[in-house]
């Protein structure tokens, strides 16, 4: 069993705001990120497939291809958006860090080859603050 | 004359607009930059300021201190903000990397203390674009 | 189950010195981390924790609150610090990398938030080496 | 249980090339990476070893050592090298990240010491391509 | 003044090889880089234009109009080749990074746009050797 | 004219101490870097070089000379070594970045090779602290 991991990369707006909430309560709970005009983060994503090598192209899977499925599921629909306003599988979700990476799970597993699984959704919103989901 | 550097970084939100073009222009002149629905950045920000290290101390500025000076320049009033909406001094400007970079030159030149004078303000929007202003 | 990893750093003096051996013996064992006068690092920390996101919050906890336990419980006890001298947890201990990341998890483990479980200390003493503690 | 992982590098040659195909098929298959000339990158290795610290050193194993052993039997063979050319034990595979990290198991896991169980071998091909092998 | 930097990126084979000296002396000169089998790099290239910000844009250069350029004129010739072999402009010349760096700079210099001035061309050929030209 | 800087590092143990003042004075003025059991970094050390090219061997110089220069003159007589206690160089300094930056090419300028000039010390004592010295 072989893990590949591809970096990709989107910067994005957002808030962090519960809708049932008034603004104070948001700004108690959520702190800056609840500012109403919203802030933004370069994302650093990282996604690992893991499987066998094909003995014919000693690869697991083209990191080339890889990174294309990734851009056409995930990147292009995040890449200089707005999270809570134009990503329609988060519309109704808190854009957090948390729910973001479990959605680029959703987004993305479907549509990888046949022998190719998912393994790890990796998602650094700063430096500092770093998600993993492995699927459950 | 010695040169010292202080890494900084914050997370805004901006977009690139102009008001007096329409959406489609400006969305032919800035790209994916110009959604109404604004994107953002980790702003890397790196100040350097040169003179003579003091005798006493060794030093040429503490940069705890320099650090403090930066956080209350600039770091509070951008951090966690809308750039095109709740910065006062970038109020009437294309919240460019280039203008944001010689605007925090402006806010942060006139409280360095004596002895201490700012020499480059750099700033990284991403990893792979980064700008660099002197003062002049 | 979700990760969620938040990075810290500190800067410490330490030696690898074993009281029951000679100096020569430290020497030859541990080679120029013996130096009897001390030298020292920047460390990285990375506190990995698990959990399930908060419905409500969408966080399986408040990456800022996390830095503040982090903070509070190591950071402070180590940071500008002689970990063989100032740190009472280590005083009997050898101050090797392996051993500080299991004395981080022990002074940080019951501190965390109910429905928050530690999962990973990881200690980077240099670029070049990395050590990981699960708990057990 | 602790884990410990130590960071190398080495530069070399390679091409992604299957010696029963036509340069048009290698080329379809492999894209730029077939290239006849050859490209090259700079590898980032990750070993990781686990067991447990000694009492007496507080060391799983000393890192300065595992770094002997990496290079003695690892770098030296791949380092300005041609993977393709220069390396026999690649001779007749497909010199693809992933059966290069395999390989790297294979000659490192029987020299490790008494103790010491190799834990994970990761391969950076390049910042946005890593391979992880655990040893089945 | 403002400087704006770009970072991009390639992979390549090369080999440091005088074609009137023996291969011992190559050997003794350029050490392991003269490896006939060649060797190679991932290569980190950093160009710095300098101008005024256009007053309507707020823009020195649309970075990703500079990537364009970048591209078309550097990238697309290096990547994933052969640089003693592949590339017209380096054919008689000593592949080193310092003589790489003086012909990024002729090869993109006459593609800049008006008002836009090429001012460093860094090239770091490992995270530890990094070479800048200024143009003269 | 060409630049070629080459990248070392070392650790080390320090703390800024100014030997005519209390203890209580030191840590008003120095703070926790004032703590008398010392603290210790990962020093990471550039060191710049400018000339020509040599028209045969295309080098300013070779990055592996330069490394080894740097290595016997700087880098043996600071890593693992406290810089108030085991630098005779140092003795009686304050121990600051920039008091160690101007040390660092006091000692390394006398010998480099004829056509090689000094161009800049830089060292970052942290990730987010760096100092440069152009030598006056």
């Amino acid at each position: 069993m072989l893990f590949l991991t591809r970096a990709e990369h989107f910067n994005a707006a957002h808030k962090l705001f519960h809708p049932g909430w008034s603004q104070e309560k948001n700004e108690q709970v959520f702190g800056p990120c609840a500012n109403e005009n919203w802030h933004g983060h370069n994302y650093d994503l990282f996604v690992t497939v893991k499987g066998q090598a094909d003995p014919e192209t000693g690869m697991l899977i083209d990191a080339k291809k890889l990174s294309g499925i990734i851009r056409e599921r995930v990147i292009e629909g995040l890449d200089h958006k707005n999270l809570n306003l134009d990503v329609p599988y988060l519309k109704d979700k808190l854009c957090s860090a948390e729910n973001l990476t479990v959605a680029i799970w959703q987004q993305l597993e479907p549509h990888l080859p046949a022998g190719v699984q998912l393994h790890c959704i990796k998602l650094n919103e700063t430096p500092r603050i770093h998600v993993e989901y492995f699927g459950s």
